[in-house]
């Protein structure tokens, strides 16, 4: 008997029938005897509904109200999802953020989860009940209701699974779990059984978008066993563990990430003196646009290029910019590239095991790809290369650490 | 400079166009100084959406849960009314049922009020704020969402307005305010400025349903001045008052209400002994079957006919149980008919004013229209006719009492 928290995303929730099917597989975990507290997001298409209201009345809502009026998207689904278990002869009892007690800061739209009373949910526990609470919203100190943003959902899960010190925390989704790297351009992807969470954070932030990147280090932090799963099939999908999996023996790489949407800007002839990249890298990041792998090459004649990437539909906004620094700077000229992209290693393994660049490099040259940009971390390595061959770089790296194939397999035992 | 409390139904908030012309009616308040307190229902559709919604898991969906699903409703209403005030420049601030706190029994789907802590809405006048609550909603001792059961939110009004002491309580309607009878079946009938509880009570449970009756003998009881106006229009629609108008000199009617789908059962027969009316009418009311007048007629052999009216579409079900006791009472026969009204004259000025019911059954008579059923109360003088007649008999009485004519008033100065 153990106790488990699942999360079931919108798409899990997003009609009657869909409920009653969730509805099904708790009954089930209820009769092996297992104590359940489930997380429900909106039913898929409520909350874009309730933001378009919103916006017929203003472009900028006031985010205390967007916070009131989205919060109902969750409450609905909890009543419904209960009432599916109660037809069902299963005890259930929802909560909204608030009756929970999932207190947060006031930063409304974006509020962060800073203490969670357990003790009304053990009490439902107590009495046999299924506990279902709405996820993405709590309350602030003085009882306003906040919301913790898109995705909040499964932050909701993993605290409450750490708060509750709950075995496993499942997070049903509409995927198997996470992929050697994306199934729609490497057919052979294999589904991991198991990835640590530092791995997953790469994975996540690089575009392998499975799960909220909150909600991951979140997990991580409070050492909640978290499980990717799809609501759908009963499989048992990918485990997120804290620990590298110490029965490996071959150098690990856990999957391949990318990141189509990028742009690369170029300032050339910058003059080689300290601080020249923070002038030259601030104001776009005064301006709100994120970026994202820098470099800096000093050339022969002591002049300078930056280079760095951002996102696609941010780039023009940042040349813009780039030119009045550029002018300031009596820098040479800058150049916009938006038909680049980003493809990454991730894997523990590479902490140990020389040769993995290598091997990587190799592989791109071996199809001919000119990579642009290279940077590492400890579990990863980019590199930019030219957007058209996105998925002939994938596939050759997928292939050239055989991460496609059962036998060599990173973690699946 | 006063404080109000206003109330808009559903109509009125049905859809963003709506709620923006609520908000401009709302900043025309704030402009002359007052101080408003809003109470919103859910926007018109809102809540079959989720009744049909919760239908399609269980026909008796679980209380608990329907309230939680439920309130959900008036909460965007809030969210969306607030942003349309904000845009306009006027502060806003919403509250659920349970953020007031509307402390209510625990009795799910039709929950009453016990109980308004009014300290963190005066906090927000104080701020200069227009305060937008949910109606129909509050929580019970433990937390329990808890809904007032339909029609709720003029309760939540009036309960706001007595407990914040409030000048006036309007009631925002799709309609101009009470009229003397139902202005489709009398062209002429005349919209009244003022009536007392008493009267308003009368007509709405016999018919002229503008205010849910709950409202009603909530207001009275707390002396809390309400109004009945239309969201639509600029007029000022029916002040409900506690005294009779003491201007007045002629016999005063207020209006004429009258009920369509009545049938009447006759049992013919009965043995006249002591206890035999509850032995009739009892059953029936032990089956959930609301019955209305009630009359019983001793006939010269010492036989009783007891005759009832209830409505259509409980008639049937009542015939099968009043003739199981016909047979246990060896009574004579069970008589059903479908084809009655009711048409009732309503007015305090009747308790001190003679020769109202005969003029009343006069006007009938001048029409040719039989009476087969009277009865009487203090302010009200109530007859059974056939159906046929109902347009015929509410006209004929309009213009016997003058109500239609402005000059010889009920209450307009």
């Amino acid at each position: 008997m153990a106790l488990i928290v699942q999360k079931y995303g919108g798409t899990s929730v997003g009609s009657v029938e869909r409920i009653e099917a969730v509805a099904d597989k708790i009954a089930g975990f209820r009769d092996k005897g297992d104590d359940i507290v489930v997380v429900v997001s909106a039913m898929s298409g409520e909350t874009n509904r309730l933001v378009a209201l919103a916006k017929e009345i203003m472009d900028q809502p006031t985010p205390r109200e967007m916070d009131v009026l989205l919060s109902t998207g969750e409450q609905v689904t909890i009543a419904l999802l209960c009432m599916a278990l109660e037809k069902r002869g299963y005890g259930a009892h929802s909560f909204t953020g608030g009756q929970v007690r999932i207190l947060t800061d006031d930063a409304h739209t974006k509020a962060r989860i800073k203490e969670i009373d357990s003790s009304r949910i053990h009490a439902q526990l107590e009495q046999q009940n299924v506990v279902v609470v709405a996820g993405f919203q709590g309350v602030d100190e003085v009882g306003n209701i906040t919301t913790l943003g898109r995705g909040g959902s499964d932050t909701t899960a993993v605290a409450l699974a750490a708060a509750l010190d709950a075995d496993e925390c499942q997070i049903y989704t509409d995927v198997k779990g996470v992929y050697t790297t994306d199934p729609r351009v490497v057919a052979d992807a294999r589904l991991l059984s198991t990835i640590t969470f530092e791995e997953m954070l790469e994975l996540a932030s690089l575009g392998a978008k499975v799960l909220q990147i909150r909600s991951v280090e979140f997990a991580g932090k409070y050492r909640v066993p978290l499980r990717v799963l799809s609501s759908f099939e009963d499989d048992p999908g990918t485990l997120i563990t804290l620990e590298e999996d110490s029965e490996m023996e071959d150098p690990s790489i856990a999957g391949i990430a990318f990141e189509r949407d990028e742009a690369k800007l170029t300032v050339t002839g910058v003059p080689d003196v300290p601080g020249i990249a923070y002038k030259v890298i601030g104001p776009v990041g005064e301006a709100g646009i994120e970026v994202d792998v820098i470099v800096q090459n000093v050339g022969a004649d002591g002049s300078n290029d930056i280079t760095f990437t951002v996102k696609r539909n941010d780039s023009e906004k940042a040349r813009k910019i780039l030119q009045d620094v550029c002018t300031s700077l009596q820098a040479r000229e800058v150049i916009l590239d938006t038909k680049i992209c980003k493809v990454s290693l991730v894997g523990v393994g590479m902490r140990s095991h020389a040769g993995i660049a290598a091997k990587m490099f190799k592989a791109l040259a071996d199809e001919s790809i000119n990579i642009q940009i290279i940077t590492t971390s400890e579990i990863k390595i980019s590199v930019v290369i030219e957007e058209k061959y996105l998925e002939l770089a994938v596939r050759a790296l997928h292939s050239a650490f055989n991460l496609g194939d059962p036998e060599s397999s990173h973690s699946s035992k």
